[in-house]
C-alpha cells in the first residue's frame, strides 16, 4: 500500500506509547501533531475538531477507551476497570453528538470488554488496544478494496476530478474517493487529479491538495467554477466523489457542489462515480427527498478565517450538502463491489450479502 | 431611473468642481472616494485600479482631458492648450494599455478639440466637460435601453442569478447584466437576485453584493458551487451574465464559471441571457475557438488578500475566462435589440444598422 497520512496514529509500545493526532484546523499552513496519553485529551481533540471525518473520529475514540483502561489498570482490578469505563464511554460519546461512527466504535469497545471477562487487568488493556487497532486496519482495508475496485474502472492515463476531502485525513489513512485516486496512482494509471477547492470551507484547497502533495500524487488546484471549462477541453476523464449518505434508490447526498458536477458530467459524457463504504448506505430512506439538507453558518461564506470577503450584513444561503439523483450516477463503488443501475434492487443485494 | 452608484462622478461647477472616484480595491470593507482635480491624479487612479470596468475607465479618462484643459486655460491661449493636450492624451493612454474604451474615449476628446477651432480657451474647456459628460450619459443611456429590453424578457416575480460584477461599478453607474436586473427591480418584476461569489477574485461577493445592498435590490450571496442546487430547487428563473467579447457566430467569452452556468441552465430548462453592448461584438472573429483565454496568477487562487488558503507551492490552473458556445445562449441582449439564434445572420444585422 502506498504511503498515506493517517490523522490518528499510535506511537510506541502499548504500555508506554501515545496516540498522535494531526491538527486539521491548522492545515495546510502548519503540520502540527498533538500527543495524547489520556482519554480526556482524545475527547478534547474530537470535540475541538482537531480531526474530522467520521471514520477517523471512530478510530480515535476506540484508542481513547484503551488509553483510559491503561490508566485505570495502574491501580484497579479488572471489574473495577469495567465499571469505571462507563464514565469514559459517556464522556467520549458527548464530543460530537451526530457522528454515527463514534457511537459505533464506542459500542464495539464496550462489547469487547464484556466479552473478555476471563482476562485480568493487563490482558484486558492489551485486548482493547488490539481492538482499536482492528477498527483502524479494517477501515483501511475496506478503503483499499474500494480503491482497487474503483481504479479498475479508470482508463490508463486517467485525469480525474474530485471534490471536498475524502482522503486519508477523513479515514484511517487511505480514503474513499481519494482512496480510489490513490489506488489508480499506485497502479500507474493516474495522469493527474484536479482538486476542486470546495467552497465555502475549502476542504479541497486546504486538505486534499495537501494530501496529494504529501504523497506525490500529481494534482492541480482549481476553483469550483473552473471544472466545466476543463471538462469541455477534454481534460477530465472521470469525476469521483465521496458521499455522506446513499439511500435505497441510489440517490446520494454529498458536499455542496457535487450535484452540479454530476450535471456537468452528463452534459460532457464523463462518468460520475460515487465511493461509498456499505456503512454509508441508508436502506430506510427511499429517495433523496427524504434527506434533510443541513444549513450552515453565513460566516463560512462571508469570511476566510478573520478576513471578510463580502459586505457586512449581506444575506447568505449556505446549504452544506446537495442531493444528486441516481440518474446522474454512473456507478456506486463499495468495498463489496461496484453497483450500477437499477440501483434499488442492486443496492438491496448488498444488504442481503 | 433608479439610484445607482457611478464609480466616477463630477461634483460642483465646471470651473472649480472636481471628479470623485470610488476605490473598488477597498470594497466592501470601506467606501472611500478619491477627489481629483488634475489629469495626473485621474491617470494614477486608472493605472492603480482604483476603478475597473472598461466603460468606467473611458469616462474617467474623458474627464481627465477636460481637467487638463481647465488647468492649462489659466495661463494658455486656445492653440497652446491644443498643443499641450497631446502629452495628456499620451499620458492617459499609457495607464491601462489593453482597455479599448480608454483609447476610444481619448480619441473622441481629441476629435472634439479639433472640431472646436472657433472656440476660445474658456469655451473649449466648457466644451470638453460637456463631451465627457456626454460619454458618461451615453453609456448610461445604452445600459438603460439594454435594461428595459432585458427586463421585458423576465417573468413577474423573477428570481435571477448573476455572475461577476457587471453593474454600476463597471460602467457609468447602471450596468449591463446587473443593469437588466436593476431595471427588472425598478419595474417591480424582480423577486430576488442570487449573487455568485465569483471565485477566485470574488467580484460577486465584494462588488455585486455591495451594489445590490446599496440600492436595496434583494439579493442572496452564494458560492459558485451552490448554483446547481438552487436551480434544481426551482429557485432560479433566469441567469443573466455580461461578456467580454461576443464573436460573429454568437459564442461568448466571459468570466470563468460562466460556461458551467450555461450548461446547468440547459439541463434545468432555464433561459441563459447575455447582456452585451454592441461595442463588445467582435465581427472579425468567426467562432469562440479564436478567443484566446487569459491565464492569470496562481496567487489569486491560493490567497485571499494576505491569507493563504492552499499549501505553498501547489500547482494551480487559473483561466480567467471561459467560452460559452452559442447553442447554450438563449438570447444576446444589446442596446439595439434582443438577438436570438441563428446568431451569425442576426448579429450581422446589428453591424449593418
Amino acid at each position: 500500500m502506498e504511503t498515506a497520512v493517517a490523522p490518528v496514529q499510535w506511537v510506541g509500545a502499548l504500555d508506554r506509547g501515545h496516540l498522535k493526532m494531526l491538527d486539521q484546523r491548522l492545515l495546510p499552513a502548519e503540520e502540527h501533531w498533538h500527543e495524547m496519553s489520556t482519554y480526556a485529551e482524545v475527547a478534547d481533540g474530537i470535540r475541538d475538531m482537531v480531526i474530522r471525518g467520521a471514520p477517523a473520529i471512530g478510530i480515535a475514540a476506540a484508542y481513547g477507551v484503551a488509553l483510559a483502561a491503561r490508566v485505570l489498570a495502574v491501580e484497579a482490578e479488572r471489574d473495577e476497570i469495567e465499571e469505571k469505563l462507563e464514565d469514559v464511554y459517556d464522556h467520549l460519546s458527548k464530543t460530537r453528538p451526530t457522528a454515527v461512527n463514534l457511537f459505533w466504535a464506542i459500542e464495539r469497545m464496550k462489547r469487547t470488554v464484556a466479552e473478555s471477562s476471563e482476562l485480568d487487568a493487563p490482558a484486558l488493556v492489551a485486548r482493547l488496544f488490539e481492538e482499536a487497532e482492528a477498527i483502524f486496519t479494517e477501515d483501511r482495508d475496506n478503503n483499499l478494496r474500494m480503491g482497487r475496485l474503483g481504479a479498475d474502472l479508470l482508463p490508463e492515463g486517467a485525469k480525474v476530478l474530485t471534490h471536498c476531502n475524502t482522503g486519508g485525513l477523513a479515514t484511517g489513512g487511505y480514503g474513499t474517493a481519494l482512496g480510489i485516486i490513490r489506488a489508480a496512482h499506485a497502479a500507474g494509471k493516474l495522469e493527474h487529479v484536479w482538486v476542486d477547492e470546495t467552497r465555502p470551507y475549502l476542504q479541497g484547497a486546504r486538505l486534499t491538495a495537501w494530501e496529494c502533495m504529501k504523497d506525490e500524487i500529481p494534482c492541480t488546484l482549481i476553483t469550483d467554477s473552473m471544472a466545466a471549462h476543463f471538462m469541455k477541453e477534454g481534460e477530465v476523464d472521470a469525476v469521483i466523489v465521496g458521499t455522506d449518505r446513499v439511500v435505497a434508490n441510489g440517490d446520494i447526498a454529498n458536499k455542496i457542489g457535487t450535484y452540479g458536477l454530476a450535471v456537468l458530467c452528463k452534459h460532457h459524457g464523463i462518468p460520475f462515480y460515487v465511493a461509498a463504504p456499505v456503512s454509508t448506505i441508508d436502506f430506510e430512506a427511499q429517495s433523496g427527498d427524504e434527506i434533510p439538507i443541513e444549513q450552515r453558518s453565513a460566516r463560512e461564506v462571508t469570511h476566510i478565517k478573520e478576513q471578510a470577503i463580502a459586505p457586512e450584513g449581506v444575506q447568505v444561503a449556505h446549504p452544506a450538502f446537495d442531493v444528486t439523483p441516481n440518474t446522474l450516477v454512473t456507478a456506486i463503488i463499495t468495498e463489496e463491489g461496484v453497483v450500477e443501475a437499477p440501483y434499488r434492487p442492486n443496492l438491496a443485494k448488498l444488504r442481503e450479502s
